[in-house]
């Protein structure tokens, strides 16, 4: 595989606050080959403001990897599944990696 | 929301040695709006290179979501916040995010 | 320091299926030389297709910190000390983080 041929892809991550939900998330988004994998991480602390005060709460962080052209149906999907009003959905870009692995990416998320 | 409108934002990870320590790094930056949101996971195993030998070390993890305007402002408040002498901190770009949860980074790193 | 004289800088991530292997390709690494340090989080839980079908399986993540310059070298080994057929490997660029333990990573995968 020549260089030029490499697939760019992203690390995507949300985050909910159930390990059920997390797992729903990642199993319907690479069902639907909007991700080719993801990790479930959790539990871990939530920091952050509510109503004037910091709280925290128990989440579960999902990693998730796609390729740029699947991001926004990755995107679109994570926000209906969600039951977050506003939930977290931020995507790293992916520079430098195997490139097998990052074809294996593109070749799970083709329809 | 257009996208030229959509804040630029980094994903800032450091790391420490107790959960209390990753709590008040986590909870410091929220409350002092250099950080919109903080997760910490722990422990997690560090592996480093001490006075020549490989050495392992139970850590936590604390993923900051902040804007690019904030981040010099969190990476002093981390360095004088933290009891290491070198601690880690880096930053990756958030290339690609929900609209709505950016523009809530925004506006809770916003003085 | 200036900042034209800060290294640039790569959290690689890879993941394996047990405690033991992640922590031998932590240190071995670290080692090599070929990263500064690593963090280990799991088990988390992987999701992903296999022949057809969505599975879940413990894994464990290693993040890894390196420099641009070391990055290939870092990948050929773990590829190698992997013992995965097309084990993930990617890398997201690391565009901000504190200039002092920038210059550490540098020094620390410097042979």
């Amino acid at each position: 595989m020549t260089a030029s041929t490499t697939p760019a892809a992203l690390l995507v991550l949300t985050t909910t606050d159930a390990a059920d939900k997390a797992d729903a998330l990642a199993r319907g988004a690479v069902e639907a080959r909007l991700a080719a994998c993801a990790q479930i991480s959790g539990p871990v602390t939530s920091v952050y403001r509510w109503e004037g005060a910091v709280e925290t709460a128990a989440e579960w962080q999902v990693f998730l990897k796609t390729t740029d052209e699947r991001y926004e149906a990755l995107e679109s999907w994570l926000r209906e599944a969600h039951d977050y009003e506003t939930p977290e959905i931020i995507a790293t870009p992916v520079t430098r990696g195997s490139a097998a692995y990052l074809a294996w990416v593109a070749a799970e998320t083709t329809a």
